[in-house]
């Protein structure tokens, strides 16, 4: 759900901590708010898994298209760069040249690196794309992957809360046991991911029971009060 | 909830593209799946409020402490690099021809680029960060209004679908009204957003009802199933 530029780990292992993140989060505190307002787990169960359906179809439908998207801005623009190197070359020059200005740099220090270029169009574009335009160029097919990946992991953390109302009739008494299960599930997967956020561990842990815990009980509260 | 890395607009308007595109989707398609199991619009707007309450909170206080996290982390980084520039001259030098030899630039060809930043180590310093690491440097204070500006935007989204439940009782009639209502706000939200993300606009709107109708089907579809 949130932008995680600062990431270390591979591509899959933060697919699944953003589809995680959400997953354990707000299934769990709509679970928990409903509970607020309704008696039976039936109930709850019932717009537990819409949520479940709608979030993750939401997160994997609506990141694929986006990767998809990313993808084809990322193929013509490159496109571009290549024309306007082969058509507008003085232009592209002092393209060069106005990356490296910000850093104090000459036009004179810069003209071995100018001069390189003419003879390298290829790695020219490339360097364009990630200097000029801040473009990373997408891996390809990664779009599905990503998609079933993040659907998958929101599927798997929002089910897990909703499993006490499946085993207790009364929705109060649910929500104890899925209430107890989830933030501790969230303080485990908070510690966990701090190996590739960068934030501490114990911070991590008690970041995302926070957030998890602020949702419910919002959610309870206002369940509670429209019912 | 999607990683829009290329987007031309201010940081205002992503957060207000990134909130509510999961606000008109997620509450949207939960009451619409509630409304095939339950029959007053009463729990539906219960659970479609939690809903709110849930997901604005997840995604808002999420991204600030993700937010709060990245500008630590990019204050660590630079300090780090800050103290190799000092400590570890040669080894950084190696690291500036690292990045340039990707283009297939020569030693020879990145020296006076080295050579200059050897006279500006706080320049240098911002090179490494951007272009050894792929950080952008955090505006300064910006978590907390991104975070409120997403938050506000889901919960702008996310009430609209809602309205139709308070104005008529029974809740598979006043999820026409709904339904037809959102399905035309996607349209026109996917068709003003495609502005800032170079999709093709009749295509983004397209594509944004796609996920919310997709979203909303599969949460019917469940909803029903266990009901």
């Amino acid at each position: 759900m949130h932008i995680e530029r600062h990431f270390h780990g591979g591509a899959t292992v933060r697919d699944v901590v953003i589809g995680m993140s959400d997953g354990l989060t707000v299934p769990f505190a709509l679970a928990a708010g409903l509970s607020g307002a309704i008696a039976q787990s039936h109930l709850v169960i019932t717009a537990g898994l819409a949520e479940v359906a709608a979030g993750s179809i939401a997160m994997g439908l609506g990141g694929y298209l986006a990767a998809r998207g990313e993808a084809e801005h990322y193929a013509s623009e490159l496109d571009r760069e290549r024309r306007e190197i082969k058509d507008l070359r003085e232009r592209e020059e002092d393209e060069v040249f106005e990356v490296f200005e910000v850093y104090g740099l000459t036009r004179a220090q810069v003209m071995p690196i100018i001069e390189a270029f003419r003879e390298r169009p290829e790695q020219w574009a490339d360097f364009m794309m990630r200097f000029e335009l801040g473009l990373e160029k997408p891996e390809q097919g990664r779009a599905l992957k990503s998609a079933l990946v993040i659907a998958g992991s929101y599927v798997v953390g929002g089910i897990f809360p909703l499993v006490p109302y499946f085993l207790v009739g009364e929705a109060q008494r649910a929500l104890s046991f899925s209430a107890g299960a989830t933030l501790v599930a969230l303080g485990v997967f908070g510690w966990a991911k701090a190996r590739f956020t960068g934030t501490p561990r114990m911070w991590s842990a008690v970041q995302t029971v926070l957030v998890g815990g602020a949702a419910a009980a919002a959610a309870f509260a206002l369940a509670r009060a429209f019912s």
